[in-house]
């Protein structure tokens, strides 16, 4: 398999996103398969949600990069662990270019299989912001990507985009490409502006609980 | 598609479902992508784990509505919020017809699929269910029905009389009539007259926590 | 269908794991619907996991067995509450006996599905280990799996044995019991002598919570 372009995105978004999951188990003490397992659901956990609604086999099953990548992370966070702050801004960026990449590919597998377009636009977004949030439910967490940034939504975003210019006759790799950008480009922006979407608040307030509906 | 009656119920099931989800996501100031989220797996989270089970495509990625379905309940809990305490009453019973709805779709996919009456059973209690366990996971909390009012097992109760009917020869619409009002009445009644399962004690009393087995 | 000595231990392992996860369940104070639902998911959760990554029927719906069990487990937790805790020993005996006879099945199925050797460990790993993790996400708690003991590695162990001794040749027979019991030592050997994996370190030191990345 030649390493091209879009396989060195997808294994830089992967690393990024395996690193994510490797940092908030360490922040939670796990020990290190723990850890491994952690960075594995969230590297790949959107991917296999999205294969098994699609009834294929789960993407990391066929080949072995996923495996190999989250360990490289794993290593990488024990064996480098104070270059991993100065480069949280790499990350950032890794990060958002797997979101970007991983948006495309779930896109793609679900056109192939034959679905209406806004199903494309939720496998999209499962593929790039599932794992994120599965990775927030075994460490026992309320799921990040639910209550700060754009995140998710920049998947779908990229959905729409992808949808848009394929109508207008765009040819595909124009499309894939422009799709990529927008989704890593809207991730970007909304940091840097620190744009969140509003929030909900309690439907009924002065309690300080509403869980008993 | 013309809206007959047991499609008019199913949305009006998933409209409640998807209302729950969006207001415990806003009980933890979530943001409205996430309060989505929760909304959506609220509804469709129980049908999904049986269509994947049954080794069949999720119910919601054929047709669009409860996608949009989701989305109105969004916006009726965002523009209505006033409305939604005082409504209560309704939603309970929009989602007493839900679950009774869910559960009989369940009975029939499974049954449909070859399964025998046990794991119909399962899968219409699945089905009606488990979209609250997840909307619990995903918001962290530990899931309510796991420990208050009769909930899974009116799926459970209804799953059974479904069964039961059918090997005494009752014609089809009438069993599902009747499995149907059987799951809403025994939720309501449950309710009503605040009737519990009994709880579990701890293993080993005295020690604040034997999570450590 | 002849109740064999393999049919014995996987029942047996079934026992324990539904054991294990009523009693979290009742540390909860949950329900007993609840609790036999956490005694199910514990039980099956991994094999359930495996079997939809595989694309075949889930095992539990293909015989009544592991419902029963279940069954039977959480009424001997009810009934025989005193025993439970003397017979500590026992449990956690047939606990590691499930434990390698899980990852033994976990193997052997996914290399009937034709799927390579580090597909089958990994196979082999979630169906010994997934079941207490999503038990413990059920019970809203950190997985423990994650952060004590040597539990899915010792999964991971077996596999690559099963692995080494059938490229060697090895009977497939004598391979099966050996892994099997090398499973069980790792895990029991481990637990005798507190033996744990190595935890990490938070990667942020001096900040209470590095969640926020």
């Amino acid at each position: 398999m030649t390493l091209d372009i879009v396989t060195l995105f997808d294994y830089l978004g992967t690393f990024a996103f395996a690193i994510s999951g490797v940092r908030l188990a360490a922040a939670k003490k796990f020990d290190i398969f723990g850890a491994y397992v952690v960075g594995f659901v969230t590297a790949v956990g959107g991917g296999t949600i999205r294969d098994l609604c699609l009834g294929i086999t789960p993407f990391w099953m066929i080949q072995s990069s996923y495996v190999i990548i989250t360990a490289i992370a794993l290593l990488f966070t024990i064996a480098f662990k104070k270059w991993v702050v100065p480069l949280n801004a790499t990350f950032f960026f890794f990060d958002a270019i797997g979101l970007g990449l991983f948006t495309v590919v779930g896109l793609e597998k679900s056109l192939a299989a034959g679905f209406p377009f806004w199903v494309n636009i939720i496998m999209g977004c499962i593929t790039g912001a599932a794992g994120g949030m599965l990775r927030d439910v075994l460490i026992n967490e309320v799921p990040l990507i639910f209550r700060k940034d754009i995140y998710a939504v920049a998947c779908v975003g990229g959905g729409v985009i992808y949808y848009v210019l394929a109508k207008c006759g765009c040819p595909l790799i124009v499309d894939q490409f422009v799709t990529l950008c927008s989704v890593i480009l809207i991730r970007v922006l909304a940091v840097y502006f620190n744009v969140n979407l509003p929030s909900l608040r309690p439907v009924e307030e002065g309690k300080k609980n509403n869980l008993d509906i």
